[in-house]
């Protein structure tokens, strides 16, 4: 059976209130990204993202989705959806070890990146059927 | 407590494998869409699309994920990203009378739109705290 994935979601639906500029420990940070990989070390940039995300998702309480999808014609075209618990998870997240030793395997990777901050108008998903 | 979600993820895993182009009812549609909406009409887009994704996850097995969030300095600059569980569910959700209202309501809306076929890198996410 599938269910409604509920929170964060209520959470993240708060957000969409006109404050949702201001900075808050009780606002998520949605953020998307952008990538451009250099063709030749694609293989090699999507196995540091990999274990990137999946160490995040185990090791950060406040590392709540990391999303990394291809573009379909264009696999060296990476788009990002992302989604922390606060400000401060995301900042955590970004000075974590696992963070930075991404960071510095695949700099020389990424031929270009562009970040796009968020607001959620409506994120609703089913969890899985674990039965 | 924070769980891992690992279905329906786990199916999108398999999506990486050299056959992701294929059209296979196994395979899970993964999609990014950007839509310029017109400033003017914003808010009754926003309506619309809030009814139309959230209709769409109560009524559809299918269709698993619809997140709908605005680019923060440019908020009639919208990111979908969406995730149904066959190309099956996708044609079905296409087809819904509830995703053709949401068309026929928002055709004149929507000044641009871009729609990126994606194929998972890595996708996890946790699920809510329920307890």
């Amino acid at each position: 059976m599938k269910k409604a994935l509920t929170v964060p979601l209520i959470a993240l639906a708060a957000t969409l209130s006109g404050e949702a500029h201001a900075e808050s420990s009780a606002q998520p940070v949605v953020r998307i990204a952008q990538l451009e990989i250099d063709p030749a070390h694609l293989e090699s940039y999507q196995a540091a993202v990999k274990e990137e995300i999946t160490t995040s998702l185990r090791v950060e309480p406040g590392v709540l989705t990391l999303y990394c999808v291809a573009d379909r014609d264009r696999p060296n075209q990476l788009h990002f959806f992302e989604v922390y618990a606060n400000p401060e998870a995301y900042r955590s997240h970004i000075a974590s070890a696992h963070f930075q030793k991404y960071a510095r395997l695949t700099q020389s990777m990424i031929l270009s990146k562009r970040l796009i901050d968020t607001v959620p108008v409506q994120m609703d998903a089913k969890t899985g059927d674990r039965s």
